[in-house]
């Protein structure tokens, strides 16, 4: 575990804004003050320890021995040396990987920590190499090698003439990372750069309290007698540097008092989303989070008798499934920034800037590829697919103006157990389930087809077809499949399974136009994967043969000679009834390809993408669509155009975060990044072209256990999803209502580090009676292996 | 106009990390370079132009003399000199306003651009003073200062040893300014750190090309020998600084060829919200934005007979209505990037981060203040009021099923003219409109009261009553007020504009739910102004009055004892039905006071907060409400609880910027800024207490000048807004579909600052036949001014 500081045992990092401003002379000072200070009733002295995780120079210089000579109280460490004088990048050829780095600066804080008695309290400085930005051996910067302990960052000035320039763009790199900075440590001479230092911070954020600190004496040419000058020095400072000690001690035990409370705020003040408040046990507070680990706080039971743990735990359920670049991402802070501060928000009706072009040019290259043509932008899931109904609804309701066919009444075609979104319009194109039973004016408009499943289970993909598809009482079990690629395959024309689909279709279609007289407007599907609705894995067999069907059925409007005049020239020209896929879930790379249409092999004629889409930084949503639907909305009438439009539509730091996000995923794609879970799940050289495969990022062969255990009905491995499928009992009705996976993330959750450094905690949130995690898409091998470990682990003890 | 760079003249600014660095030498040896560059068919040579806005050390050093000394070709100049050789901020204890500097600035670039004769090509260098976050006189950091120029930079990086960080840190500081920095120039020397920056940066957005130049040799002590040797070191490196020069001047082409296919790439790629594709005349190119200003681009009808031209626009929608501190705001930048570092997004319900925490304790001190207790998360406006419509409707529905008097259906009172938003639950509780009537799903759910309205005419404030209230046949104009405050003074009882509200709302309540038998579950409105319906300022006094006949009529359901088992301890009760306020557009500061409730003097039960809630950067909105509809939501099942959310819930970087911006109106308005519009428009000492008084931003003397006017029905001028209802003649019917604003709005737009300088063109959007302008909250005075006087004379002219 990283996070180690307690109410009695507080650590730092020290950073610099350049070289030679001092950063070991006031190390020293500061380590040196905090073992020098007594604190508690009985005058206790604290413990101080100082880290040079990385010196070069050595051994003529060492900063470790520096600090020995002139604050002997104080233990030293030092871990890795390079004779040249030089940055660390340089000073050797054959660098130590910065996992072991990092591990080895946190075993040696933890090993200070440890050996501190019952009512001892230790002060550790953890002294970094150059300044902010210097790079560490293998090349990566500091401050973000340093990222994931998150230290409270003692941050010492440039005192010379041009060091306030020095210091506050280091200051803003910091920032930039997440990182608090409770001190500003700056010497006092002519340029009095602290004095300008101290006005300006006095207004930001979390700002440093600016400390100043006589300045050192000129370095004496005898070395006897410089190093007298300097005892003499940091004699007569101590008092200064007891104030910082003494000002960091009361930053850290205010923070600590804070996420010590944080919990109760949000329960009495927050209204959480999908949270009954009146059974929340506990909340989890958060303090931070990078890459695909978040550091939580769990405070004690009884402040008196314990103290608060931290906890880092893995984001199983990657943020409500919209982590792709993991948490903290750098390059997604810097593209957020640069937006942000060229441009804030601007309108974009009839304007165009650069992010939101660059985004829609991105999209139609890529998901909306040999389909799409436009773009339109929204704020979430929900809203995109409130407009893709606008759209489509509209596109039909037009052609059964022209044929004179209009009821006024027009509904939507899906799959039972889909989910769509909150806002009322999203929730009425779905089947009436848990989410929307409360919902007052929700009211279903929409036909919804129970869809054939499949699971992973024992070994093999297996298909279970409806018991309404063939006229039995049970549902039936008619395919099973070996390989994942396979299960995408299109089955030949004539294979049972297809017949029976295509006359299930058929019939219904015939049933709800020609005898009910109902009205459709629009096919709308989650294609492959139906997430909130219990990661219902979909046969995509049934889903393309649906589509087929839709577009080929003779009962909806026809297109008329009116529409073609517009349609002059378009791409493509919807047939049947606009066919809307929602992609918020699936798409982007999330089930390893750009999207499940394309896994799928089925353009749609409408589709909506959100979550992925901003590598899990912000908000935004888009709608994609074709001329030919786009072209129903032209006139030279206003109000003829989509009325649609959100504040922030298009905003220009979520379109930068996203095209970075994009960007990204397309060349880890391109790079092959992966490549071994593409070989070990087959889906490369099956049979198939190596474009058309699937696979999952999850470890085949402990998803095979896992789909061999007795408690597991079925398992879905998709791209970065893994879901498990649990059996439910008599008592358990299994669905969202089901506590099933519940008693499962619990046990995840509840892990602990302690004692055993190659263990998390696992945070996943229940869905009914199926456990699931879901990867970032730059989770390593390394820490999805943790995780499959704990997992099987769980599920066999269940 | 600031921006000037043309195909033919390119302005650079030269910002270095570090002072001594050679950002001169450098500087120097690229105007050098350019002034030797001949382009074109003609060989004609570019004109080189060297500016030093600001010198200290005067004129001991003189960074214009070196260059003047060394390229005699190029034109230089100097405009501020100190002669302590310290920073601008202690070279001078009278700094010029920050204004002037960056006026005198900009003319010098353009006296030079002005003095190219047709044919001839220029080339611009702006050399900074120290380091990029070095401060100028007034002690604002450079960084901002020349921001507004937004010239492409040319970062000077340090090339000795720990200069890596120093580099990093000042692009990272300069990118997040929302600069691009097409180059960075380092010399050569044993740091190599040029080799590893150019591999760092391989991967960043808009990644500068980095260029290695021969160090200059050491300075020899003999003044003519050194200068001897200068001039040999600038001859010997010509080809590197040409090299430079030819790269930027590529960078500059491209970025204009961009700029000139931006608008169409929008046009066919993006479906733009509210938008007629049909009739889109002009695109506008946003390049940029800083404070009220868009920087746009106009590309040449003609590109081989004209040049594109840059237009600077005061934002005058404010970019739809979210601006609250300006486009481009460092300090929002900075929230933004913080939570981005530190969190990215991270899981919301039941967890609890410091930013959400802090902005829910915020917003309950300022406009929950004495009400609401709970805050809900969501994206927009639209979900905003989705949330609260449901939150309303089940506690309502929760009433009427206690009484067995549920009738399933359930609908809302509103205002006729409200807007709510545009995903389909928030359009179904407005009444039938031009937004709504394409719809294909939109009904209808309410009863909508046509209200009263107020408007400024002639000097005075007029009150209209419509004709259903007062049985005649035309609108009835009852009262005229003189001053603002007075509008919203409570009439006494018994007065008669009362008791016409009064009757009227009461006979219409009977009518409807004892007549009618028609049920309902909330009232909903915005308070004071409802804008998407157009600016239609209602009579505080009827708002005030329909709320408290709602909340005392007996028709509706009657609080049982089996809810108030749950409401004990809370702070209210809700009575007749839950009141909701939009306030999306009115809230947070936007009309003076922090929301229209305040002003009304009224507490809702349920309120929406959105649009300026971010400070005009990011989409986030709250439904904040009491415990008295929160409580319904509690039991021990899980499907009782309000099962909505987004991905994205409570985003960090949101609830961040949000705190930011909550922050900063408050201290705005503790520290009176507001207080000179306060006295003019006589909300101070107007027998009201100082708190209770309303004003507008906009100038008293033009407004009621505006108000005079023959084409003008009214003005309404509230806080940052000011609408002007434009008088509409027989064929133009009024509302949306009125072209009466599109043509002022279009002079507004036309507008070019050639020539003058004074002028600004505005941005506006149409809204039917009202024309309006948004003020920010951090607009000036002084640009206030210039938009006042345009648009008087616009109008004037109409």
């Amino acid at each position: 575990m990283a996070h180690l500081p307690t109410r009695s045992f507080q650590a730092y990092q020290v950073f610099a804004a350049n070289t030679n401003v001092g950063k070991t002379i006031l190390s020293t000072g500061l380590v040196r003050a905090a073992a020098s200070l007594s604190i508690g009733a009985d005058k206790q002295r604290k413990k101080a320890f100082y880290l040079k995780p990385v010196q070069t120079g050595y051994p003529v210089d060492c900063d470790a021995r520096h600090v020995k000579t002139f604050a002997p109280l104080v233990e030293t460490s030092r871990l890795y040396a390079y004779p040249d004088p030089v940055s660390p990048h340089i000073a050797t050829t054959e660098p130590p990987p910065d996992s072991e780095v990092l591990q080895a600066t946190i075993n040696e804080i933890r090993k200070f920590k440890n050996s501190l008695t019952p009512g001892e309290t230790g002060w550790a400085l953890l002294e970094t190499a150059g300044g902010v930005n210097s790079p560490i051996m293998s090349g990566e910067l500091q401050s973000k090698f340093y990222r994931p302990l998150r230290l409270p960052t003692v941050l010492v000035g440039d005192s010379h003439l041009g060091g306030i320039s020095t210091t506050l763009t280091s200051y803003e790199s910091l920032h930039q990372y997440g990182y608090d900075i409770p001190a500003l440590l700056l010497f006092d001479n002519k340029s009095r750069n602290h004095q300008f230092l101290e006005k300006y911070l006095a207004k930001a954020e979390n700002r440093p309290l600016v400390h100043v600190l006589p300045s050192p004496p000129e370095k004496l040419a005898d070395p006897l007698a410089d190093q007298e000058q300097l005892h003499e020095y940091y004699k007569k400072t101590e008092a200064y540097f007891q104030d910082v000690v003494q000002h960091l001690e009361q930053t850290h035990q205010k923070r600590l008092d804070r996420l010590e409370e944080l919990g109760d705020k949000a329960r009495t003040s927050i209204w959480w989303p999908f949270t009954q408040h009146q059974t929340v046990k506990d909340v989890t507070v958060i303090d931070s989070a990078y890459g695909d680990i978040m550091t939580t706080y769990v405070e004690p039971k009884d402040k008196l008798k314990a103290e608060g743990k931290w906890k880092e735990m893995f984001d199983g359920c990657a943020s409500w499934w919209t982590q792709g670049l993991g948490h903290g991402s750098p390059a997604l802070t810097r593209s957020a920034a640069y937006a942000a501060g060229r441009y804030g928000h601007v309108m974009f009706p009839e304007c165009s800037h650069e992010p939101a072009v660059k985004l829609s040019e991105t999209l139609l290259e890529t998901v909306g590829e040999g389909w799409a043509s436009r773009v339109f932008f929204s704020d979430n899931g929900s809203t995109a697919i409130e407009v893709a109904l606008k759209m489509a609804l509209k596109a039909s309701q037009d052609r059964y103006v022209d044929l004179g066919k209009a009821t006024g009444k027009i509904e939507v075609l899906g799959i039972d157990g889909g989910y769509h979104g909150d806002t009322i319009g999203a929730m009425n194109a779905c089947s009436p389930n848990l989410y929307n039973a409360q919902v007052t004016w929700y009211k279903a408009h929409g036909h919804w087809f129970t869809p054939p499943t499949v699971l992973y289970k024992d070994s093999k993909f297996q298909i279970t077809i409806p018991s309404e598809m063939t006229g039995g009482d049970q549902p039936q079990q008619v395919v099973t499949i070996d390989n994942l690629t396979s299960v995408f395959t299109p089955p030949k024309e004539g294979d049972a399974r297809l017949s029976i689909y295509r006359n299930h279709i058929r019939s219904t279609l015939n049933r709800l136009t020609k005898e009910e007289n109902r009205q459709f407007g629009a096919l709308l599907m989650e294609p492959v994967l139906m997430g909130a609705g219990g990661m219902m894995w979909v046969d995509p067999a049934f889903q393309r043969c649906l589509v087929e069907e839709v577009r080929a059925f003779d009962g909806f409007g026809k297109e008329t000679s009116v529409k073609n005049e517009f349609l002059a020239g378009s791409k493509n020209t919807w047939k049947g009834l606009p066919v809307v896929f929602d992609e918020v879930f699936s798409g982007c790379w999330r089930l390893g390809r750009k999207s499940a249409a394309d896994m799928l092999q089925v353009n749609p004629d409408i589709a909506a993408y959100a979550k992925l889409l901003t590598g899990g930084l912000i908000t935004l949503a888009t709608t994609l669509t074709s001329d030919s639907i786009f072209n129903n909305f032209l006139s030279e009438t206003k109000t003829d155009a989509l009325l649609h439009g959100h504040s922030y539509t298009a905003h220009p730091i979520g379109c930068a975060v996203a095209n970075t996000s994009l960007q990204t995923y397309r060349e880890m794609e391109s790079h092959g990044d992966a490549d071994q879970a593409r070989k070990d799940w087959g889906a490369i050289g099956h049979g198939e072209t190596n474009n058309l495969g699937v696979w999952s990022l999850w470890d085949q062969k402990v998803v095979d256990q896992i789909s061999r255990l007795d408690v597991v009905e079925g398992v879905v491995p998709l791209g970065s999803v893994l879901a498990i499928v649990m059996k439910t009992g008599g008592a358990d009705g299994g669905g969202y209502g089901s506590l099933m996976s519940q008693q499962v993330q619990r046990k995840l959750r509840d892990l602990r580090e302690e004692g055993d450094e190659t263990e998390v905690a696992i945070f996943g949130r229940p869905l009914g009676n199926v456990v699931y995690m879901i990867a970032s898409q730059v989770s390593t091998r390394e820490q999805l292996n943790k995780v499959e470990n704990i997992l099987l682990r769980t599920l066999k003890s269940s």
